[in-house]
């Protein structure tokens, strides 16, 4: 049966927890929180859904120890009020990194052995660290990443043709930060090469890409966060766990070459990252994706 | 194809519209509320999962004309921060009659003639205001009334019995609010009446009445409102009418008998409220009701 | 994560694997027939279908060792073309003996520790015998049984009244086949009394009763054979052990009283079976089902 | 509301029927087939599903006049005793085409102004006299056409490579029938292109091609017919129409060019083909295409 935690209770993890009970995606759920009070407020909010859908889930409450034989975690914590509009991801490393060492020797202690999803900024560094606290092979650990630039590239470019953001494929690279960029090179319309798509439109692509990179920022002044488009990633990637799906898609994953976790093409299944999928790029984004990644680096560097 | 409006974009209302933009339910949604930046905000973060899910649904935003063929409107504005923890329904009362107003009226202009589901507080008394000010049919207008209050009574009782809420049957009447009862003739678990199970099992019943009631208040302590429970109702009873399923449940509905919206058994559809449906009663029973629906009423009074 | 069997690929057997993986509820699924061309058929028509959905299912074919760590066996083997239009159950029932022990042999070679729903007629007989020849404990075998006729009860009551049939309860006992009754004492129409119900609506309950005993002969008169609704009710019982729902609901279940199976209300979670539901029944009912469950025994015993 | 018709209550048309019911994506559905038992026969299989799931769908049966509304129809009309095992779909040509005219007729006389989705074989043909005899514009027919025949490229080309089927991208194009063709450079892997990924890993191109082409009889061969696949192809062209979700996937669309219908590259939205996708070909491919659609205009002009 399917066993999922989330540990971070707010608008994220409740909105993952949410989705996971609303469409029966889950037999047991585990939910863990710094703050008690929430977490059982959440737990009655989704209890009290049960009478009205046709799954059941069962929602268990900081419970470390069950992590043993959980399947997936999304680790969802973090401090969201430490951000400022229009600021950066970095608004809660010192926060994170503080709660990414105690997360991470907790689920040690648990025994947990399946795939961390994680979604806790900055997402490439937090995947980071918990490999290093959890003990974790670097395939049982992915990030969210650009999986979500990546959408919001997508709905981007649709915006600007007109078209199902479906019909637009390729990446986002990078940091899930300012340093991320659009791989243009790998961008197609129904199946035709954005340079092309962009010549033909006249699209301002560099416009484009920073409608990706700031869509989170345009989400975050009108809400105060973003919640619906990260957790329907993260719960995107933890089915692709559960199914064994063989899901091709971005994600932070940990890229030999570079050292560290980023944002890179990658195939998702039950052992987590099955693997790298090294699609060709131009130079320029080659070094762009160095930078972007060297940026990580320095950060995760920077940790004691 | 199916049309839907949510009016008011606060936690309830933005987990409604992404429930149906998660699930696929409606082919177009139409997103209004008073914070412009809130609405913009909660639009892009919708979009932002498309490209990530399998169904589409298209989004419009604070357009009131488009409400002309919508064949649902769920209403969720409201002031939730005028809220007291441990407190009752009514701190949005003066905030939300005078919305009430406004929005009927907007809708009553566009031309709508679907069916509305009314979420605002004090639930009953907004519905009854709805009717006034939009000039729709009482049939056509229903509150999520006790098919909440009823959920949690069905989690109460299931919790204490280690039985599933889905086989606990029966009606939480009245208000939605403090004056709300659990009619317990009307309750069976598993097919056996309360009677005998409580007798059995020597439950604490009155205690259970309240854990119906304050639910929403150990929700509301731990998060600061609700959202996953009630927006699960809204959308089942959106859901029932798209799909004219006859659904039998209590919802907040105008009963000739008390000449207001009470919660009480109905029958949903295609046309909103296809029938009440009058389940037999002890007086007791019958006496909180008339109660209950008598400070309805009052309430609906006062309004000028 | 969710394994699942079906053993028997016919119409039923390939619409329950149909159903699995086109509402992706099961992570690895297992298709075991006699006729090896027609489950490489069946499973490359799904197959077929992968690149079309959202979700993912692992399709084996032929391999009994796999059950050993199955959640779910569903067990649908037959021979429909033993059956003629009009008749009853039994005419599969020589055939279906004979397969039951090879069956049930191999089920219990392959170490399989999980809950057999059993849909393979006559139902209440071969589940019995199912449990002779696997030596599993009595609840972690269970049939569809009268599960089905309740809902074509549901369905006949629904229609002569214009209601839609979830707002008709209670239960259809006894053996699923010509001995089966429906316990009008048990039924209710949103929440009154059936025996009010029909004297108020002048009701011809024999006729209904009919209805629901012959409702398959219906569906078997115009197609030669009946599917979606019987694999509807075993995806369902599946779904309950899978999630541990504590589904209530009217089953082939072992009854110490009558020492067979026989349909009857249970509790249907991870361990199977995990109650009867000794609802109240009148003299009248409690004989008619002694009856019932005495044809199931003599059937039974006649089995060597 | 979402209206939807089912004319040809065959094994791909009773499929469709169950797929829509089951997951409840319509809200009414109208049955229609030659033979009035077996339609009665798979209403009450549906209508007796309708007290096991969750959502409610009205079934109507026979009724031509109430497709004035629908939003959509699907065809799948067939004679499958016409084909045998290791044939070609033109084994029903005669039989379809005598039928189409009726159909089309009928369909015409009803005011139906919707989106035709054509699966009655051989597919191009029997879309193209449907335009003739209904008299709809060629954007409101579509056929499922090579949709299918991609998906069985996608399985092959991914069974080969251990990859999911979703990872391959690309387009068989021509008829739906012996005619077809991989185009293989318009195949991607997990955005690699197929010419890259043949190389590296050897893959023998036209055995895959092949295998596409003749999936279904592999599949026939073993059930006598082919069901979920090309059902679920036909559900998703439909809900593409309900949703207006401008999918772009391979389809029988009438291409100007050509002068008939012809798998080929499309976007599929509320208007039906809402544009065709002209990706680019090599000659060869250009070649196969024209020889291809050549073949379909023949057997098309063969039609008085």
């Amino acid at each position: 049966m399917r066993k999922l935690a989330v540990i971070g209770l707010g608008h994220v993890g409740a909105t993952v927890a949410y989705t996971l009970v609303t469409k029966g995606l889950v037999d047991e759920l585990v939910l863990i929180d710094k703050n008690e009070d929430k977490v059982i407020a959440e737990q009655y909010d989704l209890l009290d859904m049960l009478a009205r859908i046709d799954t059941s889930t069962k929602i268990k409450i900081q419970d470390y120890a069950s992590l043993k034989d959980a399947d997936v975690i999304i680790t969802t914590f973090g401090n969201i009020r430490a951000l400022s509009d229009g600021g950066n991801r970095f608004g809660e490393f010192d926060h994170n990194v503080a709660q990414v060492k105690e997360v991470g020797q907790k689920i040690k202690e648990s025994g947990f052995n399946g795939v961390i999803v994680n979604v806790t900024n900055p997402c490439d560094v937090i995947a980071t660290l918990l490999v290093r606290y959890t003990g974790l092979p670097h395939n049982q650990v992915v990030g969210t990443g650009t999986f979500l630039d990546t959408a919001r590239m997508q709905r981007a470019v649709g915006q600007a043709l007109g078209e199902d953001p479906k019909n637009v494929t390729g990446y986002v690279l990078g940091e899930h930060g300012e340093s991320q960029f659009t791989a243009w090179s790998t961008v197609r319309v129904k199946d035709h090469p954005m340079a092309e798509v962009a010549a033909e439109k006249q699209l301002d692509l560099p416009d484009l890409d920073n409608q990706a990179r700031r869509g989170g920022w345009l989400v975050f002044h009108g809400k105060k966060f973003t919640s619906y488009a990260i957790a329907t990633c993260a719960v995107k990637l933890a089915q692709a766990v559960l199914a064994d799906a063989h899901l091709a898609c971005p994600a932070s994953v940990f890229v030999e070459k570079y050292g560290c976790y980023v944002g890179y093409p990658a195939v998702i299944g039950a052992n987590g990252v099955e693997a790298v999928n090294h699609v060709p790029l131009t130079k320029e984004e080659e070094d762009k994706l160095t930078s972007s990644a060297n940026f990580i680096a320095e950060k995760v560097a920077s940790v004691k």
